[in-house]
């Protein structure tokens, strides 16, 4: 057997991970919605400390295998998959039969600073409208997205535009299309009021997205501050070679 | 001026984001390890609470704009920005202009397990070689990958393979042509042997990235878990309408 390692930090086992992988296999054969057994009956179980237990409980809420409804820990649904893309994720979420909302946290209207203003290519001062929403998925809060348009061309909808409904579908009915997309993508922590709107912990990693949309003539349509939860979250991408 | 605000959830704008605001000028204006003043002189500059000032300051730790040197706070450098690509992030960096090293963690030889057997399309018990590898960009320790092969498939890599050169080069360099990528995001927080060997606090975000690797018959390369640390990296993606 080839074995070639250095100083101590060869990939040994840790107690709360070997807790962890149990706890995963009885997770696989159980329901979305099943109370999960409290810390101090799975310490007695497997007759480890609760404090290795705690660890293990820990990593299965962050990887978003259970989740916390009250003082109870319940097997949570699987998190959802969203391809990396142009569209809108809400939209990539409904595709896969869940169910989509959306919340309204506030319509406010901006003052381009420089750097909005050069973000999205317009005077500084000129007027930009700020749409900022909650979004659920199947009942649970997952994403805090925060859409800054220029009011110029967008006539009319702070008063017309149902919040409850896709942004992109109402640009896009504008005659306006989206040709490309720069996005970059941050991990993060929630702060206070971050923290709050989607009730999660503070502790909580998510992803924090920052996109700018432009039309086929290259000018910006959209500037957008996403927030997701890593517990209820993954992102895929497919890259093929096109040779 | 449009506004329509949903009970007290509108964006109002916290103390602490007001001081981050004030000392992310600030840093424009410094030099990366110019020495970052301390909790107590900014609390008396802005005269306001020091827990005001240490939240600020936790965001620009988070966000990777300040970074601990021992006891005191320096001006860190900029993140590093990697092209969400088929290729090798570390590759990526070098072209970037950053100097590039890695260091090796441990070979490993495992049986391979129904999962693993399954996504490397091999049989269960069969031979899987595992690198485990810290990178480092510009002296800072990024990333923590672990590459598993299908032993059969590049026999003499553990005793051949330089761990601090490319491991795709290698693979490429042995006829084999990387045709396509499925990577799955997830944000995750670092375990403790994560934390220690990426020297990272363990409440760090992280990205947590899994890829399995294809060739042009569609049969698998690697399988690859990377971990990289959220405070240094920012992931990037352009995306354009073919039509």
């Amino acid at each position: 057997m080839v074995r070639q390692v250095i100083g101590n930090a060869r990939p040994r086992v840790l107690k709360h991970q070997v807790i962890r992988e149990k706890l995963d296999r009885m997770l696989d054969d159980m329901q979305v919605g099943d109370p999960f057994p409290a810390e101090r009956e799975i310490a007695e179980l497997f007759d480890v400390a609760r404090e290795t237990v705690r660890q293990a409980v820990r990593e299965l809420l962050l990887a978003g295998r259970v989740e916390r409804r009250g003082r109870t820990t319940v097997v949570a649904a699987p998190k959802l998959l969203q391809p990396l893309g142009m569209g809108s994720y809400t939209e990539a979420a409904r595709e896969e039969g869940h169910a989509v909302d959306r919340f309204l946290v506030g319509w406010t209207t901006l003052a381009a600073d420089e750097t909005l203003a050069e973000v999205l290519r317009i005077d500084v001062g000129a007027e930009v409208l700020q749409l900022e929403r909650v979004f659920t998925t199947d009942g649970v809060r997952v994403g805090l997205e925060t859409s800054r348009l220029p009011a110029y061309r967008f006539p009319g909808l702070v008063q017309h535009f149902d919040y409850r409904t896709s942004l992109y579908a109402e640009i896009r009915s504008r005659g306006v299309v989206f040709a490309k997309t720069v996005d970059t993508i941050d991990a993060a922590l929630p702060d206070a009021r971050e923290s709050a709107l989607l009730t999660v912990d503070a502790r909580t990693p998510m992803f924090l997205l920052n996109r700018v949309s432009y039309d086929q003539r290259g000018v910006p349509i959209e500037q957008r501050r996403s927030l997701y939860r890593g517990d209820r979250m993954t992102f895929t991408i497919v890259m093929e070679d096109s040779v």
